[in-house]
């Protein structure tokens, strides 16, 4: 199964009076991970969007363990684990250094410009 | 069980290039239920945080069913499902109309000034 | 000319961990103010969008005196302070109570569908 | 004077329904570089918080010049253009490539844990 490895730095405007990331900043950094490994495949979103294939989140669920602070240099782990005809499932892990800060999963569905389920195009992971 | 009914409208930088909320977005206005559930019991999240109390999500889930568009009036509900010695959990629904856009679920626990794990004091529903 | 007044709530996650609003929500909630002026009009901005009329800040300026707090209730002021054929300019207020927390202006121009320059139409106050 | 460059990838929630990034996010981006820029005396913003001295944005303006699109690669160059005492300004260019996308300066004020205004630290360039 795929699997990436990306690096963020925690931005002010991301985090809170606690001065911690705000909780809904988590699914932003996943989602860049999630973007990256697509790249991988050899087509950005922004080129499926171009081809009229969408993919929505339709569950995430995120379980926090500890908090990053601002300036942190974070690692987002991304990697599928669950494809089906119009699904892809990823799990996450959200570390700083060593230290697990979060563990996720997410579901996205493919759709269609008309917002309706399609099947996830051959060449993007699809099957 | 406490229960609240807030209203947000959808605003257009919430709003990502498919037209719709971005699915970050929806647990800032499940935060802004839960306050405002707060609120109901005499104190608000500030005057908490001001003695000292503060409550960090250490789980969150959501489910997503339909989009919310720009502009659009939503409802959102929000209701404690549980309480423990220094835990809480909420359910919620965001709907538009009678038409449910998500359902989700939190689990917050309450920290002190130090970050460690305390119980919830008496005045705000702690047990 | 057109002037409007609008509340809005300081949320947690706009605020960093200074405890005050980052600077950069103050645009944000002056487009509040900015669409709810336009809806005054009859029309909103979703159905300029739908009517292929787009406005694109091209300037915008802002003069902060004091913070805005976690939970405050704000007011933003919005008025139009001059249109040409194909641009608005608006001056803002951002108070809480009495006091004056900032000032700003922005100029908007209109645009079509294919990102170009246009006239504002008659019905939403161009001339 | 100081001067730093930057790349930031636009990022999918960063941009609205136009398909653009949002001008609230480009004082997020400026910030970003601003940090960098001060890192570069061999200090950071967290330590200069951890030191009880804090910069607050007093002034912020932006001249758009065209828009920003997901997934971009920009370039945002931070300079110093004037210390004084207590404050300092800085000039900012957005850049795709070789196309200017905007251009800004913002006003900076030091201030000290209680908020007040507060001489800059010779150790990051007060003077």
């Amino acid at each position: 199964m795929h699997e990436i490895q990306i690096n963020v730095r925690v931005r002010y405007p991301e985090c809170d009076p606690m001065g911690v990331a705000h909780h809904s900043v988590f699914p932003i950094w996943m989602e860049l991970a999630r973007t990256d490994l697509l790249r991988q495949t050899g087509m950005t979103y922004r080129e499926c969007e171009a081809a009229g294939v969408y993919f929505v989140v339709t569950k995430m669920s995120v379980s926090f363990k500890a908090p990053a602070h601002y300036d942190d240099e974070l690692t987002i782990i991304a990697k599928v684990t669950q494809v089906s005809r119009v699904r892809i499932d990823h799990g996450y892990e959200i570390k700083r250094g060593d230290d697990l800060l979060a563990t996720a999963e997410t579901t996205l569905a493919c759709v269609g410009a008309d917002g309706r389920v399609r099947a996830i195009p051959d060449s993007i992971g699809g099957r």
